[in-house]
């Protein structure tokens, strides 16, 4: 099979897995559970429980008890968009094509369905302590790392930064730590739960957290070169937004060769910190360079 | 010990647990540190941690393992009043005398404020984890019990109802619906943990959680009764703003007396419920008598 037919199989596993955990659409507090669904399907690339759920099958996972984390990692990183295009925050109508959720269900149900899906994540999570009392404390290990990477030393603490520093002068150190902790900490928490619910030790998460680090950073660095080669017609999304924006990138800090330097660097670290874990890395490894090598 | 001194001895040990788990400011995203606080520390009854305080003592609980989770609930309480205040929402710009978070962080700073202490939260509440293994499988059900409650079935839920009903008809069913989740879903919430975490069985979390829901509901009636009868100087905010705002409430569903007579029903119904388990009741039951027929 392709490597673009096993994505496609992969990624309607995963929309089967969200739409089990979604809330059912009933009671008089319904419209939070529509709003929730229409965020939460709205397409994308499911990166993040593909990551977690290849992280579990490499080391060795075979059951279902990561599917509740899937979920949950899908929902925060779908509440985050919901905020982020809020009024208040980035004013955005379209996403993907589609109207935003505060633009089709008001901006008080905006504010809430985010709420509802952060807070749905966790409930998601703690579905996988069903699966038995001799799993809780790496479901608890997997919940710590889940909480952590999602919060103020991770995504959200990036978040604020972006949203400071807009307009202003950013120096390279600064446009690390965004990256690192806005788009980078979901990426790792990912790969290490993955890990974790597999029973993989405390070296190999480390290692796992290193390697997503690393492909976390080059995801994004090729999302700044995208925005400069490609066209709207490819990408789906206009192009020279960044330039426009007057927003400080990879690209505009280093230049195009340096940053395409650098994202051919960070893979070539991840990959070879993946190949020390004696593991089959078969999908894995194509899944990294097909994110990073994307198009679009 | 008079009531009042033991309970200001006890407001002044949950301050100090929300101190010790709140994070410090520092780094790039040290503002949203600083809105945490803000939001956190600006006073209050701090009800719900000393609800789980007590229900953990009456079954018999010594250890420290339930201040993450006395800390994690205020942190979900405040959120809620957070992300309650902004624009969007009921557009306050003052609570308890001081500036709302919104008002004084910014609106965007508001929003992830509210999401930071959600997420944080659940951080904080893993922290029990660290306890040792063999209490993970409670840990585990008392997470779970603190994310039903806070949801779309519990907190949310009810704020999501209330809000799509302002300034329309409400029926009894619905005020009951919005009273039981949005207020009664946190306080149940607290007296399950804590007796979960204490190693309460399976029945007595259950009348435990009887008990909640009688005395929220009561709590909740209680505040509208005030809101009719008591004085701004008493109160320390206007009085009669259920009437100015058209607000159904149980006072004018029921009638005065009515209202007075369910509170006395449903706190006499919690009693007598917390007497058939065989434990020491004491102090939990004066702050039962207290929250209730408090003068503000």
């Amino acid at each position: 099979m392709s490597f673009s037919d096993q994505y496609q199989k992969r990624i309607r596993y995963i929309e089967g897995v969200l739409r089990e955990y979604l809330p059912r659409q009933e009671g008089h507090q319904k419209i939070i559970m529509e709003a929730m669904e229409y965020s939460l399907m709205a397409g994308g690339k499911r990166l993040r429980p593909m990551l977690m759920m290849e992280s579990f099958r490499f080391f060795g996972g075979e059951d279902r008890i990561v599917e509740p984390f899937m979920a949950a990692i899908e929902m925060i990183h779908t509440y985050s968009l919901v905020h982020d295009d809020l009024p208040a925050m980035d004013n955005d109508e379209y996403r993907r094509g589609r109207k935003t959720t505060h633009v089709v269900y008001g901006e008080d149900m905006g504010i809430l369905a985010g709420d509802a899906l952060l807070n749905y994540a966790f409930e998601t999570a703690c579905r996988a302590f069903d699966t038995g009392a001799e799993n809780s404390v790496r479901i608890g290990h997997a919940m710590k790392i889940l909480a952590s990477k999602a919060g103020i030393y991770g995504m959200i603490g990036g978040q604020v930064v972006d949203v400071k520093s807009a307009g202003q002068n950013v120096d390279g150190g600064m446009l690390d730590f965004i990256y690192r902790l806005k788009t980078g900490a979901l990426i790792e928490a990912s790969v290490m739960i993955g890990a974790v619910l597999a029973g993989a030790g405390e070296e190999e998460t480390e290692k796992m957290e290193q390697i997503a680090s690393k492909i976390g950073m080059a995801f994004q660095i090729q999302d700044d070169i995208l925005d400069v080669t490609s066209t709207t017609e490819i990408l789906g999304k206009p192009v020279h937004s960044d330039e426009k924006n007057k927003k400080t990138t990879y690209v505009t800090w280093k230049g195009l060769e340096e940053a395409k330097k650098e994202v051919a660097c960070m893979t070539e670290e991840a990959v070879g910190i993946l190949h020390t874990i004696n593991r089959e890395s078969g999908f894995l490894e194509e899944l990294f360079h097909w994110l990073i090598y994307r198009e679009k």
